[in-house]
């Protein structure tokens, strides 16, 4: 069975394909063009503080043969397989950010959170809703290492 | 352009098409058969307490000619983009949840929350991780009054 899909539009401004940016997707903004004709579908969309942006990792390299790997290729962290981790070299490269929405401007949308390259395409947007939410989600100890070397300390639930 | 996509699995137990069941997504317990060469792909998934399930909606209905419309059809809500609610007459029909994971054995993934049919192509799992968790999102009056709706009280976070 093959799926066909056909993108509803790009991102126009987000992560530089240039290894030594030092962009920040956290801090940094990105810019979302959706199609022209389908301005009309995001029609309230802006009453969310968050959205999640859904998009085709047009760079990776999926390799069957490889399904088990180290996350970032970092040899400090184990080994888990391809759909245990967030990479991108997945059976199908679909990515998948939860975005904070900063503006919607007729078919441009404005995001913070996006961690997508310039020219990827964008498959769907959805809204963030309350049933989205987990408390106090459980993760890995590599992830929560990940976590912390990224935003300098724990999730409060998580305890010292 | 167009995007290719193969299934790496489909939902086995879940949502009956019957639309006079009374099955319920946040009691209910779906699983999801993950083809079995893929079996490696997903070690190390069972150290993450929820996971999203991308899938294929393949019983959507999208209408270009109708991008604007009220969430379940209901007249008592406002009419809202394609984009802004979590329908399933999308551009691109992929769907959505964030599930509990509860087993994982083998190739064969049991979890609460998901949203899919019985038979419903599975495109992507991920793990759910810290920066997924948004605490306090914000939501439309319309998204408000189904999640209370649905759950019998607002969110703690709301306020009266």
């Amino acid at each position: 069975m093959k799926i066909t899909l056909t993108p509803i539009g790009r991102v126009v401004k987000g992560l530089p394909q240039d290894k030594n940016s030092s962009w920040n997707r956290w801090s940094e903004e990105s810019v979302i063009e959706i199609d022209q004709q389908l301005a009309p579908a995001l029609k309230g969309l802006e009453e969310y503080s968050h959205i999640f942006v859904i998009y085709w990792m047009h760079l990776a390299e999926y390799d069957s043969s490889r399904l088990i790997t180290r996350p970032r290729g970092r040899g400090d962290l184990p080994e888990v397989g391809l759909l245990a981790f967030r990479g991108r070299n997945r059976p199908n490269p679909i990515g998948l950010s939860v975005c904070e929405l900063i503006e919607l401007k007729g078919n441009i949308i404005t995001v913070r959170g996006l961690d997508a390259y310039v020219g990827t395409p964008v498959l769907d947007l959805k809204p963030y809703d309350y049933y989205d939410v987990v408390k106090r989600p459980k993760v890995p100890a590599w992830a929560l290492k990940l976590w912390e070397e990224g935003v300098g300390r724990r999730p409060s639930w998580v305890g010292p």
